[in-house]
């Protein structure tokens, strides 16, 4: 395309939603290899991850910019209007995705020292939910299918399950070992990061079903447990 | 006003504000008292915190719905424009800090146990300096004042210095007495989420300062220690 081309809107969602799709893409990625590198003990794998960082920051101020622009230039209206806004905070739940998973990453040598195998791969197996729950909300907006939305939407309680599980194990073993407290206590945030994540991926499920549908999803999910809602 | 007078934009613009200060309002009882609450185990003002939250999600999505209104029907541009988006993502904040503050009353009841007054006096320190930069920083946003935004901004290493402090604090305390461990895992949360909400206040100030300026602040603010931005 020549730079003397009259751009349509659906030009410029499109492109917004390339960006969209990248930081996904590095989102994604940077939790599996977090993941992996609390599961492995892979501190290299885990400076990678921290490294990447930046660059989903610097996607999200770009796609702002550009939504901005495409607010002022294009005054959307009705379901471009709301596409827009949805990317707006799609943006933003990426890049919290991309902090957390970066968090993930960080505590990957502080938790070194924990020998319980059992509680390292309790961690993985949440984490490898987690990343299919991102994986799939992400498929679900750029198909803009509602249903696969609304069962992300839905399946976050599995994740709030193995949140709760992992929560009272880490403790068990830090009672059984006080040597580990300390280490134990990166590894409750670890899991705590995880249960984050998935809640960023029910919102990205709700402002699926908003953008198409029009309507909110309710505010409440059912919760597990009253608790597990930080 | 009659149905017949015809709004101006800045009208709009004013009642939103309005809707904001109130959520803000709403959003920083409910953080002290949260604190008061779990200062001095007061299971029935935790209460009263949980309570009050389900408001704070219904401001939001009231907000949202007359920004994208707003949006649609008036089209604003430059300032007018960063002013409408940036009171989508100050609601967004908000309503975060709300559903933190009610995480950390929900706590009261499991922190219970804990008879180190110097960790709950720890807590309630950190949480009086988080309520002071919460309440400075809608202070900012309701005058538009960049410079109080700006000093918001730069004293959130204090609240990380209490986070990594208190954090220490509440693991040897662990290690002391591992009957306390379940509970003082819960403390440690409280903590978290106190240096989370002194996170969303430094997002906010951000907003001040772009919607007043048109300029981003750096992306990454200096942090204490690499591991305290989750």
């Amino acid at each position: 395309m020549t730079e003397h081309t009259v751009r349509s809107f659906s030009q410029d969602l499109e492109e917004l939603q390339g960006d969209l799709a990248r930081m996904g893409g590095l989102a994604e990625d940077m939790l599996s290899d977090a993941i992996q590198a609390i599961a492995t003990r892979d501190l290299v794998l885990a400076e990678t991850v921290v490294a990447r960082d930046p660059q989903v920051d610097a996607l999200q101020v770009e796609a702002e910019k550009k939504i901005l622009r495409l607010l002022a230039l294009r005054q959307p209206l009705a379901r471009d209007l709301r596409q827009t806004i949805s990317a707006l905070k799609i943006a933003a739940e990426l890049e919290r995705i991309g902090d957390l998973a970066k968090s993930i990453a960080k505590r990957v040598k502080l938790v070194d020292s924990i020998e319980a195998p059992s509680a390292l791969k309790g961690v993985a197996r949440m984490g490898k939910l987690v990343t299919a729950q991102l994986k799939r909300v992400l498929d679900a907006y750029s198909a803009l299918e509602t249903d696969a939305a609304n069962r992300v939407w839905s399946r976050d309680e599995e994740v709030d399950e193995h949140y709760q599980s992992l929560f009272r194990e880490v403790v068990t073993y830090m009672i059984e070992d006080p040597r580990t407290i300390s280490a134990c206590a990166h590894l409750l945030f670890v899991a705590k990061n995880l249960e984050r994540i998935g809640d960023h991926c029910t919102n990205i499920a709700e402002e699926v079903h908003f953008l198409v549908t029009g309507e909110q999803l309710p505010t409440d999910r059912p919760k597990v447990d009253a608790l597990n809602s930080q």
